[in-house]
């Protein structure tokens, strides 16, 4: 047994716990709506989500499933945080893990979703606004992209998941932490582009303009669509310039988080923040 | 019954029948190798392939999960084409599928992956090598990505997955089929890559110049490596340039297939094949 382990009450070993059966519930979004709280599970997203300043409310663990390797490390920086430690036996763990092949963590932190009100933007911001997109996958990739690129805020209108939902947190590997969040209404996500003086720049297939010939350089919300349906026609109402990612093959299929990584790469390339990498 | 099934034998409907075995067997690569097939399923990807050209050795279908919709379309067209068309029952249809939720469209095509020396080049091509990476949706998505920058090859170095892979012709949206795609070891490759003229550009976190200060107008070679461990000690030493994309959040966190698109995109914008998409 580990030192941690030692110190602390015995492990939950009972499926039916009520520990237990409330980290399932919050796989529910009624459920984390009501507590505002989520999952973070498995050892990469929970070590990004701690590097990004993230403080578990709890961290449960399975001594049986964790690598030796992470364990000292992670169980120190949590400790460290005043975060309870609860250390849970393997059937146990295995029914509050919501993965198929769980590695022995899962913490339970604050939803990292924020009302517009409360989003900082910069002097010159850039902001991506994801309308009813409806795959967790999608939505983690944005963020991972929005991260990397330096984006103010990503901001769901009119939102399908939420952006506690555990896969979204999954897919994002712990970036969602790192770039500020909100969700709002398509009306709420307009009137708050215009009342911050952001040029909205649809993109869609349909665009009037190729992805090179927009300025994006001035503060800007990107705005992308669902799925299937694409960007509504109350979004495309308010754009101030449509845009499209040029295609040249024979079926248009590029993915909204393939679209969405071009545009913002492209404004950035027009910012020219692109300081050397190296140093 | 439909007029399809009317003209036809009986569906099979035992989910032990040597067909509905043998098509399950395609699952493994050991089998699509032997045979140099692979498998199709869902309406969306079958269109797809057949859009681009695709004709179907078999077609299998089962009457009770298909859309009315799509029905008459399908059958239609690959019973145009000479396809053998074969009835499943619900039962062997299931067994036979690899999805969760099946559509009731299944088709046994050739495998999509040719030699490097059948590979045609354009005047100034533009060539994508995925090294060694593993995840089937990482490798579909940057063939969908790369049919639409208009690539003229892509190209596995010391492959994990195989082309006819069913998750990657899946995750491809049938993209698989439109863009040529080989196989080979790095070696194999770097010999091909030289002979063709192409400059090995490899996209690497540490790359020493960013994707937007080197030339990519002319014909070129972009890399890019397996998820964890990156492009090879082999295909580094080969390359005329390192390149990376900026990127400026904590995390350094950027999907292999969302850099392959900002490094795709930066070399069409910088051929200026960018159209406007209007017409």
């Amino acid at each position: 047994m580990s030192s941690y382990a030692a110190g602390a009450r015995p492990a939950i070993t009972s499926v039916s716990n009520p520990r237990v059966r409330w980290l399932v519930s919050l796989r529910k979004r009624r459920a984390r709506d009501v507590e505002r709280l989520t999952l973070v599970e498995g050892v990469d997203e929970l070590r990004l989500a701690l590097e990004v300043g993230v403080k578990p409310r709890q961290l449960y663990w399975c001594d049986a499933l964790v690598h030796d390797t992470t364990k000292h490390d992670i169980l120190t920086r949590v400790t460290a945080l005043g975060c309870e430690v609860v250390s849970l036996g393997e059937a146990a763990f295995v029914r509050a893990s919501y993965r198929e092949a769980p590695d022995g963590w899962l913490a339970v932190v604050e939803s990292p979703e924020c009302g517009l009100d409360d989003l900082q933007l910069g002097s010159c911001p850039l902001v991506l606004v994801c309308e009813s997109v409806e795959k967790p996958g999608n939505l983690g990739a944005m963020l991972r992209t929005s991260e990397a690129a330096g984006v103010d805020a990503v901001v769901a209108a009119s939102p399908v998941a939420d952006w506690g939902n555990p896969n979204v947190v999954r897919a994002s590997k712990g970036t969602v932490f790192a770039v500020p969040v909100a969700a709002a209404s398509g009306g709420e996500v307009i009137d708050w582009l215009r009342g911050n003086g952001l040029t909205i720049v649809v993109a869609t297939p349909d665009g009037t303009e190729l992805v090179t010939a927009v300025d994006l350089t001035g503060p800007t919300a990107v705005v992308v669509g669902a799925e299937h349906s694409g960007v509504s026609s109350r979004l495309l109402a308010a754009a101030d310039a449509t845009i499209a990612v040029p295609m040249f093959g024979h079926v248009n299929s590029l993915n909204v988080a393939t679209s969405a990584a071009v545009v913002l790469y492209e404004a950035v390339r027009q910012r020219g923040l692109g300081g050397c990498p190296c140093g």
